[in-house]
């Protein structure tokens, strides 16, 4: 699988890398260390509609990043679903019900990156709703670091 | 891809289908109309670990499956999430973090199944972690109704 890192900024995130069907973003929360967002580059907007390239190039992707969240890392689990409630949301903002995924590793413990402690307040229950922004200058630390371990 | 219908009940729910890798389960909680969990049938913990023939046959499930969904009851969005958090809310229930995923049918509208109005008490957000119990006999009646739309 061939994928790149660039700089791309979108509602869902900063991009962390481009592969041929999907891009991962650093979310703009950062409720958990290291959350992301897996979106497909199609527009699509069931998760039936996907090909079934687009599907191994994701189990791919859900192989490398947790391998490359656990060097960066080592959470303690990952969650990652398919949602898209937003789009139901809050259409003003514009949002479609494309196919995404958030991917949010899951700490027991805190863990500290760069100095900073970061708490996993919902641990054992589904990530909460409240977000957590950080620096950009922290965010680009955190990209670079994920990507070191690709 | 084969799949059978049969008798089962498990910390996930009843039986709705069997297939070579996974099990679909009527979820316990009915708070969205045919919730159901979508069980790996080997033991792993992780989804970097999915074989690509699991990860094949869940693809084709998710696609069966949403068409199903749609002929029993017309959701407006599905929600698939994996997240194991309750392996860490309470060991003591003997949980262990194995793949299943979770399938949530979301409504806008109430919907009326045999008589009775099923609500989506949170559409537009994640589902609520409030449990939503139903009589046996319904549970069955939901369970033929989604078969005989595979």
């Amino acid at each position: 699988m061939k994928y790149e890192f660039r700089e791309e900024k979108s509602v869902y995130g900063d991009l962390i890398f481009e592969s041929k069907f999907w891009k991962l973003f650093l979310a703009p929360s950062q409720r958990c260390l290291g959350t992301s967002v897996l979106a497909l580059k199609r527009e699509v907007m069931n998760l039936r509609d996907l090909t079934s390239s687009e599907w191994k190039e994701f189990s791919l992707i859900v192989k490398i990043t947790e391998i490359a969240m656990n060097k960066s890392f080592k959470p303690d689990l990952y969650n990652w679903a398919c949602f898209k409630n937003a789009a139901y949301r809050d259409e003003s903002k514009g949002f479609k019900a494309k196919i995404h995924w958030h991917l949010h590793p899951r700490y027991q413990d805190p863990i500290i990156f760069e100095g900073i402690k970061f708490i996993d307040p919902d641990f054992g229950y589904p990530p909460g709703l409240k977000e957590k922004t950080i620096p950009d200058k922290l965010r680009e630390k955190i990209i670079k670091h994920i990507r070191t371990n690709f």
